[in-house]
């Protein structure tokens, strides 16, 4: 069959690997965060349109939820993530606990333009809005990072914060000892002049400059950090809520702090915010901070947080960034994913012999 | 890279056609109005969640609409189809009105197992609604087929119901005269003994025994279809509202009638349903009806309408079959479309050099 047809490019797991390893994980980081700090910068939202994702959550065979993260920029491009969250996945599956998906849509005819990996995406998106965050909030000669929870997320946490902050030492908290003893040999990829030391869990959040919380904590089971002791400057990424009931900061710690959403109507759902009552306390969305960084600069020297709980923006700027590669590189695999009959009506015209309507019928 | 990874499987557009062209357009028709039958009598919206499908919606640069339809069988399955409508695609891109592909996800991991093409199986689905719909409620001994609309929906509608009724002669109005003459041409593919002709559209609704109703009618400016001359027994498909504000039959008709949505509170908001101010008015749903079809036997012989929204059952239904048929034909792609790093403690762990943190790191 002729290939005119409209395809959609696959980026897989092999592809977004290779444009990592091509690219070099420092520049790809360091684009990722220029590339959002400037979707912030351009953010509209009465050109683009972001719902509240939704989904399944369960309770068996094991925890988990599937959700979709959906963003309309009007006329340009649509764009849905689809991620599972099963932290059971490690130990049982030896599979990640995210799982994702990124696909693209063109708004002008629904086709479906792209699909791509976003399990390296979600956690390469997520390190850099909280460098961006904390680039606004933390105090500029941050050195000692705290990271509780050591799992995948912090190895992005640390490389992301890592470009945008001198860092000199990093103090790592698991409850898991077995993933707390294992992070600096993970961070080693990062080739980072700092001292990685496993410490217990007061020492992390007392020591931080800036700390970042990313702990699969049961729902209803945090605060993860104690409110005692942290430093007054201190700039906290809370990256782990996501999820009714999951928090990892102590309310008393949001009360004195400036606290910023990714997302303000996610996170009073799923985020930090959830444990307001006062939504006046709220501060600003990430993106307002990037509008207006003079407005909130005074804030570096005070307690704040970043109230991370997953942006459907950060999405859609790591997918382009991947699908841009990807021209460059001439990554990717095209395939016909959508019919896309001889005859637009008629959905049967892909049977042999089937006379299309446009087709001339000469007479007997 | 040795693939134990998980893989995904795609089934192209080219695949699902060549199930069709192997399996043959009426056993497949057969086998999904029979499996479809089955997932309605074994519905049980408790361990079946099926959410109200949600999108975006515009009308710049053109009409059109992105949905995703969500559906959660616990434990077992999620399955989300993304289906987009433009009604201005076969004008302006030579592509169909309605584009889909229809996900499966794994709810023990979170993980894609499945993307389909899902224009075809739309269509199909779409279809075997009608027919199972119109097999409880219209009159058996059916002879004459109405349809109002005479796109690629209308080619599927007649398929599924020639499937299941003694069809002898179909009536086809369209208000497009250049889709209206195409019909019977296009319909030659299905090999039926019966007369296909145009007519206007009084004379349509007043013969059929069964009507069809599947257009592209613009929102508020429905109904299409006259209220006065319709036959007493007259069973309706209304397959084209699935929109707020996209109505094909008139309130008059529907308080007169038996009216069965697909999806109650889909119905509600998109289909003939929002028509009503008092949903008492409102009949049982179509898996009721298979449940328990005594009760409403009688109704065959009174005026019945099916408000066929689009229910998510169907497409789990219609995806399910092709990949069971893929299994069998041995067709499809296998793809590792999600990152599953060798370590899942580390997004970089696919770096050339990278310590796995299971490694065992000798001393030097």
């Amino acid at each position: 069959m002729p290939d005119s047809r409209p395809q959609t490019r696959l980026l897989s797991a092999d592809d977004v690997q290779l444009i990592a390893q091509r690219v070099g994980l420092d520049r790809l980081m360091d684009e990722m965060i220029g590339r959002l700090t400037q979707a912030f910068l351009e953010f509209d939202n009465h050109n683009t349109v972001v719902p509240i994702r939704s989904g399944f959550n369960y309770r068996t065979p094991h925890v988990g939820l599937v959700e979709w993260m959906p963003l309309l920029q009007k006329t340009q491009q649509i764009v849905v993530k689809t991620v599972g969250y099963h932290p059971q996945n490690p130990e049982l599956y030896g599979l990640p606990t995210v799982l994702s998906t990124i696909s693209a849509y063109d708004p002008t005819s629904g086709r479906l333009l792209a699909v791509v990996d976003g399990t390296f995406l979600t956690a390469l998106r997520t390190g850099a809005a909280s460098a961006i965050a904390s680039q606004y909030l933390a105090q500029p000669n941050s050195r000692t990072l705290g990271l509780v929870g050591a799992g995948a997320q912090a190895i992005t946490q640390l490389h992301a914060l890592s470009r945008r902050f001198d860092l000199k030492h990093v103090l790592v908290y698991d409850t898991d000892p077995v993933v707390m003893a294992s992070f600096a040999e993970r961070a080693a990829v990062l080739k980072l002049d700092l001292r990685i030391e496993s410490a217990p869990l007061v020492q992390v959040t007392t020591a931080a400059d800036i700390l970042c919380t990313a702990t699969s904590v049961d729902v209803e089971a945090g605060p993860v950090i104690p409110a005692q002791g942290l430093k007054p400057g201190l700039h906290i990424n809370a990256v782990g809520a996501d999820f009714p009931g999951k928090t990892e900061i102590p309310l008393s710690v949001l009360e004195q702090s400036l606290v910023c959403p990714d997302f303000y109507e996610q996170a009073l759902l799923e985020g930090e915010c959830q444990q307001f009552e006062d939504r006046s306390q709220i501060g600003p969305e990430l993106f307002e901070l990037v509008k207006s960084p003079a407005a909130y600069k005074a804030h570096q020297q005070q307690m704040t947080v970043f109230d991370s709980t997953g942006f459907a923006l950060e999405d859609q700027t790591a997918m382009n960034l991947m699908l841009a590669y990807a021209d460059e590189l001439g990554l990717g695999t095209w395939m016909a994913l959508e019919s896309v009959a001889a005859d637009v009506k008629n959905p049967y015209s892909f049977v042999p012999g089937t006379v299309g309507s446009n087709s001339v019928v000469t007479g007997a």
